[in-house]
This record gives C-alpha cells, sequence and structure tokens, in this order.
C-alpha cells in the first residue's frame, strides 16, 4: 500500500457547490470574505461562483458582485462554472480567471432530469461552448463525467457508459482541436463504493493509460474519504472538496444529498498520510469555521471540531 | 484490490460506549427499546451497559435495572463493560452474556490520565480479571490494545509498543491458562490514519500471524471509514462501530472526540463492496432514527439521512 501519490492538487468547490445548496441568502460582503480566507491558505484553485439563471438560484444571483469586488491574490486560480455561453460572456466582464470546462452524464435519466437536456443535446450544448471558448480564447482545462459511479434514477450505471461518456468528451474536444487535461469523474447522486472507485478507475485507465484524471466526490453515505483513499491509491492526484463539507446538490433528486467531501478532512488525511496538499490544514480549518458561522448552522466537517492532529503531536512535543 | 474479506462481524457499541458520554439523562426504558430494537437486525453482540461507578458515569448507574429487563432473542450475545471483579460479579447477576475481556494501553500515559493506573497496576489488574473469570468460568474472548494508533498525550505512539502491549496480554493469557481469541486494536483517541492503520496490521501479522485482529474505530477527523477500508483490505474481518455514529469517549482528553464509525454507515459499504455483515441495513438505519429521537439531537451518521443504496436501487427497478 506504498504507491499513493507524493502530492495531491485540491479544487475548492464551497463558494460555488456549497452556497448554491444552502437555503438562506449569504450575504456577498459574507461570499467575498469567506473566498479571501480560501485563498489564504495556499489552496490552488477555488470556484467562486455560478454564472446561471438567478431564478432557478437565486443563491448566485450576487455572482457578478462577488467575482468584481473580490481581492485577488496571485498563485490562486478564480474560477467559476457556467452552462451556456451567456454564463461564460458573464464570467468574462469580471476578474476570474476563465478555464474551459465540457460536461455530459453517464445516466442519461440524469441529464434529463437534471437539466432537462439528454444526451444528444448535452453534445451539441458541449460543441457551442467549445466554439464560445475558442472564440475567447479560453484553454480547454477539465471534462466532467457526471454520475460515473451510479445514478439514483437509473440505479446501476455500467462502466461502459462511463467509457463511452468519456469517449464522446475526447471527440468533441479533438474536433475543436483542444487536448483535454483531466477528466474528472463524478460521483453525482453520492453512490460511489471504494469497489466501484476502483473499478471504474481500471477500466478508463486500461483504454487511456495516460490520461489525467480527478475525482469529484460526495459524502453523502459517510463513504467519502474512504472512496478518495481507494482513488489515491490507485494514483488520482486531483480532488474536488468542499470546505467544512458545506453544500449538497439541489437537484440531485434528494433532498438529504450530502455535500463534496470536506477539504480540510482530506488535507488533514493526506497529511497523516505523508502527501503534500500545499494547503495549511489549520488556516482550512478557520476557514471551516469561519462558513459555519456564516450559514449559521452545523456543517459536517470533523477536523475543523477535533482539530488537527499534527498540533496536538507539536503541543506533546513542546511540553 | 480484491482480497477483501467475504464477510465480517460488527459488535454494536452503541448502548455502551455511545450512551456513556450523552450528557442528558436517558431512561432506562429507552435503552432498553434501543437494545432490543438493534437485536432485531441480525448483529451479532450487543454491548449493552458497563458496571462501573455510577458517580464516575452517572449514566450507566441503572445498568442492572437494563441488563434485568430486556428481552433476550436468539442468537444475539448481550454483553457488558467492567473494570474490576466487582463489576463483574455485578454483572454475573443479571441474564447478560459474560464474555472475559483483558486490556492494556500502548501508551502509558494514556493509561494514568484516563484511569489512574499505569502500565504494571493495569497488568496486575488484568491477573486479577483472568483469576475473576476462572473462578465464574468465564471464557476470554477478547483483548484489546487502547491507543494503538496514537495517543493526544503522548502524540506518536511505536509500533513497538504496541507489539509489546500485545505480547504482554498473551503472556498474561496464557499465564492463566487461556487461549485469545481475538486482539482488537483501538484507535481511541481517533489518531489513526489509513497509512498508520496498515504500518500496525503488518507488524502484528509479521509477529503472530495466525493471530485473529479486530479494529475498534473512532471517526474522530472523519477518516473513520476510510480506515476501515484499510483494515478491510488487509483482511480484518472483524469491527466495534455504533449505531448512528452515537458517542465518543469522555475521558480521552479531548471533548469534541466523535464517536465510533457508525455502524449502518460501515454496513453501507460493506454491502455495496459485496461483503456480508449478517445485518439488515434498513433495520440498522431505523434503529438510527430512533436512537436519534431518542437522545434529541443529531446524530454523525450519514446513511440514515441519505438511506441506502439497494433500495433506491430496487425501487429503480421496480418503477
Amino acid at each position: 500500500m506504498s504507491d499513493f501519490p507524493s502530492s495531491v492538487s485540491i479544487m475548492e468547490e464551497g463558494p460555488r457547490e456549497g452556497f448554491q445548496s444552502e437555503p438562506g441568502v449569504i450575504s456577498t460582503e459574507n461570499k467575498i470574505r469567506f473566498i479571501e480566507a480560501l485563498a489564504s491558505t495556499g489552496v490552488q484553485e477555488i470556484n467562486c461562483v455560478s454564472f446561471v439563471d438567478a431564478r432557478r438560484v437565486p443563491q448566485m444571483a450576487d455572482a457578478p458582485d462577488v467575482a468584481r469586488s473580490l481581492q485577488k491574490r496571485q498563485g490562486v486560480k478564480y474560477t467559476a462554472t457556467w452552462l451556456n455561453p451567456r454564463g461564460l460572456d458573464r464570467a468574462a466582464e469580471t476578474q476570474l480567471d476563465l478555464i474551459g470546462k465540457i460536461f455530459l452524464s453517464a445516466s442519461d435519466t440524469f441529464s434529463i432530469r437534471n437539466s432537462n437536456r439528454d444526451r444528444q443535446s448535452t453534445i451539441a450544448d458541449q460543441k457551442v461552448m467549445l466554439d464560445a471558448y475558442s472564440r475567447l480564447g479560453v484553454p480547454l482545462e477539465k471534462a466532467y463525467v457526471f454520475t460515473a459511479f451510479g445514478c439514483n434514477y437509473e440505479g446501476e450505471v455500467s462502466v461502459e457508459r462511463v467509457l463511452q461518456a468519456i469517449a464522446d468528451l475526447l471527440t468533441l474536444a479533438r474536433d475543436a482541436g483542444e487536448p483535454v487535461p483531466r477528466v474528472v469523474l463524478c460521483d453525482t447522486v453520492g453512490f460511489a463504493n471504494p469497489l466501484g472507485v476502483a473499478r471504474v478507475l481500471d477500466a478508463v485507465r486500461s483504454r487511456w493509460p495516460a490520461l489525467e484524471l480527478g475525482l469529484h466526490l460526495h459524502d453523502t453515505r459517510g463513504m467519502g474519504l474512504a472512496n478518495a483513499l481507494m482513488g489515491l491509491r490507485l494514483g488520482i492526484s486531483h480532488f474536488d472538496a468542499s470546505c467544512a463539507g458545506l453544500g449538497g446538490c439541489p437537484f440531485a433528486g434528494n433532498k438529504s444529498a450530502a455535500g463534496n467531501i470536506c477539504t480540510e478532512d482530506l488535507i488533514l488525511m493526506c497529511e497523516e498520510m505523508g502527501i503534500e496538499t500545499g494547503i495549511d490544514l489549520e488556516g482550512m480549518i478557520e476557514c471551516a469555521r469561519l462558513v459555519e458561522s456564516i450559514v449559521g448552522h452545523p456543517l459536517p466537517g470533523k477536523a475543523m471540531k477535533a482539530g488537527s492532529i499534527r498540533r496536538i503531536k507539536q503541543a506533546v512535543r513542546n511540553a
């Protein structure tokens, strides 16, 4: 079990995916405060806001204000989510760092229920996005596969469907003359288990040995870090995570859907295993406590309650 | 990663270790209701109560009443915890199933701070317990090693200290003419990480290849199921767990110490990985919801909020 990566990168999803599923209104000031605190921890990328229909996602109505007013720090990528060229154009009017993303759901039913778009429509949408990226000179950085480990509408999602979704995304990018730096496999509805993660990763690796992969995991049923461990064991060195375990997918057809795996709990596990993240754990724990006070209700992160192990060991050594 | 056990056994710690750290008074009736509900799930062993000083652990003052009044079901072991022959004698006056346990802490400081007994005193205590087991004809079933993965008073606990504690326990049992059916390695303070689990298990296996091992894990920092996964990967087929993630160790020097790993979340992970537990997941989820209503505050278990994956997949198939 010694073949773990020596370092991993973590993309912080809290301000976007996390806040998006919070029912209470969060002020623009608090959103900016949280993002700026996150940026001080050494995290390399923060997904700050969504440029989406404010009628559908009222929490993101102030996305342009957040994006315009935050104080950027060198070395951090401040990114955003959009679903169409209009959203991209709105992001392009701000100081955010534009990175191109395309996506496809392995489960067609999820795609239809989540965004009212079937597979062919989604593929057509991604072509439109790739054109828009080309027009604005935005490099393609990530291709996301949703429901890669199961779907609450379809149940089992076969590995073949996941491979097909990746093949479709790679074809789309190739036709647009763009390489795909990373494919991110998403456990959108929290169905993944460690053996399922291994099965999908092994199949993808067999077909595309050189493809850079990332995992976007949710901790819906408590297996989040166990799934991440299996990913690490199989050489995955990129994870999306959410500070304090904030969030959840309000459109995933399950009101109790939990948020992404918790950023500081993942950092703590990596740190204890000797895997570098480049992120200051104590700082991320402070961010978790900050965002818990912002949302005004308990959040699921555990390291924020128990504290880091390193700090206790240091106190013992200094005693 | 296919060398997982085909089945595991889980010992339910909720009524004992879980309730013991609950600040509010729980009625005798509710304790019995919870134990009887647990027994209906197929779980093989339930640690029901502690026979300890009621001034130190007021929650366990009604242990004799709980033990005397519960309706036993065939095939379930209803066990208890005690720290001295007086406690064992009190347990022997009830209908509980008596199984012999001895213990030693790998960290001497933990032992002193937790129970005011150093290593030599604890070893002497265990001799006294073995005599008492012999007197009552109680078979020795488990030897526990506390703080096997670190200590919040000493920090790092070397693997050598863990091996020494096991050697001491095995010597004690041999001198008493008793075999040791199982050694349970405890992450008493929630310091374990998956690599640390692997390191300790590998060292113990190298020295005693045939020794049956179990893990008693806490989910203090969110790594509980990741640590369990590493244990499963290395062939561990016995776990202690706590329904709904109830509990924590009130004497572990850390007020935010979380409870044991959550029974139903562990069952769900096993079920999804094709590992038999013999326990009905839906029934255990009902127990978790029951005990949350009994303690009157949210508990950390996740499957109880999101539901089982199997049930969603069945609904999809039947639709």
